[in-house]
């Protein structure tokens, strides 16, 4: 009988590609076969980190979504379609791992801090070994563009999804010392409404693409337009105890 | 006129040495001088977790903290001290930058969550280049460890450091649907009672060394001792959308 292999989520990190682990890129140099996820008819972004690093003769196994941002986030269609992919997802890494191959999956940041791959991790577990590697944060990424630490001392940190409603976000808000709002895309307006509500808005921090190359980081009341990439932030960095 | 050198604060990761970036083994790699805190008298982590990549001849600059436990947190005392080593730490950095020399500053985890290279940071901002090289954080480590996504879909993740007092500790957890407490040491059992207060005690997650050899990763009401290392941490895991 056949040894079955492992899945590998891997995370990637940030999006500078040297901010890739050493054991991550350890991994993707000897993947026989490696997945990720991406937007249908796009290379990814993963897929593109690991560029440098992967061996040209390895099997890919892109994973197209088959919804991003056409149906709402509480729409019960949403939910059942992504639950349909997933599914789909995890018998093909199952099927490579029955015939004893190991699968690299690719993930942005850290696969254990929001991400996809962890709707596939809670489906393999019990079914085959999975191994989980962490990553460099999105938020590490994007509060060192910043040029400024985000918390001191005591300071306590609220990471906040932008994807909630304006109300949840303002609640989320309350008694930090420091906040990263993630998944900012079109909830931009939201957020914004919510920090102003909060009295953030002034030190608020917008941040691009942190790490790469396109790198772009303005006050908050200095960005005009409400144009955000899904994966921007927005930080507000603590001011704790300063020896 | 000499052109000045850099000063690299470089992020190590959660303890697992693979787990350091490709940027990071890169600098570390060619390092002419090396700089990283530790407690007097011990080897020091960072310095530890360096060893398979720093050349043999590079110059090696310790900064001893002069207290680590045994001053109060709130003790003046205690940030007339520290002010007084991070200034002479400084100084000290800023002579080899002023020869020509870079000098790589070993850190911990990410080097602006938390951490003490931030004291230097920005004593250091304005008279010298400065570049900071984010690393995978404790928190990633940790969380990695216990097995578990700690944020899925629109959870609010909350960071507190357990060095607040109960009422703060039982204040910052409010609203939370996943948590990390860091800085646990001796400050275990005030968390316990504040998570008991909360209601948070049965979902907690102890985790110790996370990457490390000796991790150690169980349920917080199945640990019978309050020992616990600084490094230690405290989880618990969201619960959020599960599609």
């Amino acid at each position: 009988m056949t040894k079955p292999g492992t899945i590998y989520g891997v995370g990637l990190g940030p999006g500078d590609p040297e901010l890739i682990s050493l054991k991550a890129a350890r991994l993707i140099g000897s993947a026989t076969h490696i997945a990720y996820f991406r937007k249908a008819g796009r290379r990814g972004q993963a897929r593109q980190l690991a560029d440098g690093l992967l061996p040209a003769h390895a099997v890919e196994l892109p994973m197209d979504y088959p919804v991003t941002t056409e149906i709402a986030l509480d729409d019960d269609a949403y939910a059942a379609t992504l639950k349909v992919f997933y599914e789909q997802c995890v018998e093909q890494l199952l099927q490579h791992a029955v015939h004893g191959d190991d699968v690299v999956v690719l993930c942005e940041g850290d696969p254990f801090l929001y991400g996809s791959f962890m709707h596939l991790h809670r489906r393999l577990i019990g079914r085959v070994a999975v191994e989980v590697v962490p990553g460099i944060t999105g938020m590490s990424g994007c509060w060192t563009a910043s040029g400024t630490p985000i918390t001191y001392g005591d300071d306590v940190l609220h990471v906040v999804p932008a994807t909630l409603d304006e109300a949840q976000l303002c609640q989320a808000m309350q008694g930090a010392d420091a906040l990263v709002v993630m998944k900012l895309g079109r909830n931009l307006p939201k957020v914004r409404r919510a920090l102003q509500t909060v009295g953030l808005a002034e030190r608020a921090v917008y941040v691009e693409h942190g790490t790469m190359a396109q790198q772009q980081v303005i006050k908050l009341t200095d960005k005009r337009d409400d144009n955000a990439p899904y994966f921007s932030m927005i930080l507000v960095h603590g001011q704790g105890r300063r020896p």
